[in-house]
């Protein structure tokens, strides 16, 4: 039988949070939390819209899945996300001892590996799924926001 | 004429924040944003009682921070933090492009610099302010954490 809930699956619904985003305004990245097949929390960047630099999709999917769960360690839980994940979200990542990470569009920049972040030894990740959406959504911010300066 | 508000001035509004933690049963890390002499974020870890790994003084105090600015940068402002952040945190203080970062006590396990964070080149950071009563504190938590135990 196939198994409608594969990674392309739950990052279709990331690039879906990351759609969001480009809406309002914000650098379109988005992330969902999964375990055992079932969404715990759902979110986008909202950095510009809060003023506030912590507000990174993951940061906040972070925080809601916790909540879900009653605790704040995410073991057995995978993350989804449309961008490698930042130092600052690595590093939160670390603390909640997350199973897996999985990301769409590299960061050559700004993303865990080109800054050397260190990920909990627990911690698997997989980067490149559905790498091409991302990345065409990013492209997209910045030529709309180059037009609009 | 003295300047009464030194490092150590505002290492003790930190530390004095670092001690309500410690009241809670939080690991105590206390930390406080100042601009022109100005107090204008207090923050406390409180990662048990939200049960959210992102809630480290730190990261509160920087979204109070830019909360009363109005805006998501803390260009000449200076953190004071009791132990040395962590690259989370870092991170985080990164993307503010904060102009400075005084911290008490150094981690030698999870601090920025053993984690190899990278800080935002227009940030100074600077350790050792009041750093014995900060890692007394610390001290004080484990001893009375494991007692419970």
């Amino acid at each position: 039988m196939i198994n409608p809930f594969d990674d392309t699956y739950f990052m279709k619904k990331a690039l879906q949070e990351a759609e969001a985003a480009l809406e309002k305004g914000e650098v379109p990245v988005g992330a969902v939390i999964v375990v055992e097949n079932k969404i715990i929390a759902r979110a986008h960047n909202l950095t510009e819209l809060l003023n506030d630099v912590t507000a990174h999709a993951e940061m906040q999917a972070i925080t809601a899945a916790a909540n879900y769960l009653g605790g704040k360690y995410l073991k057995n839980c995978t993350l989804y996300v449309t961008l490698e994940p930042c130092q600052m979200c690595a590093g939160a990542l670390y603390w909640s001892q997350i199973s897996k990470i999985v990301y769409g569009a590299t960061d050559d920049h700004r993303g865990c590996k080109a800054m050397g972040a260190t990920l909990h030894p627990k911690t698997k990740i997989e980067g490149g799924v559905m790498e091409e959406d991302a990345a065409a959504l990013m492209k997209r911010f910045f030529i709309e926001r180059r037009n609009l300066n």
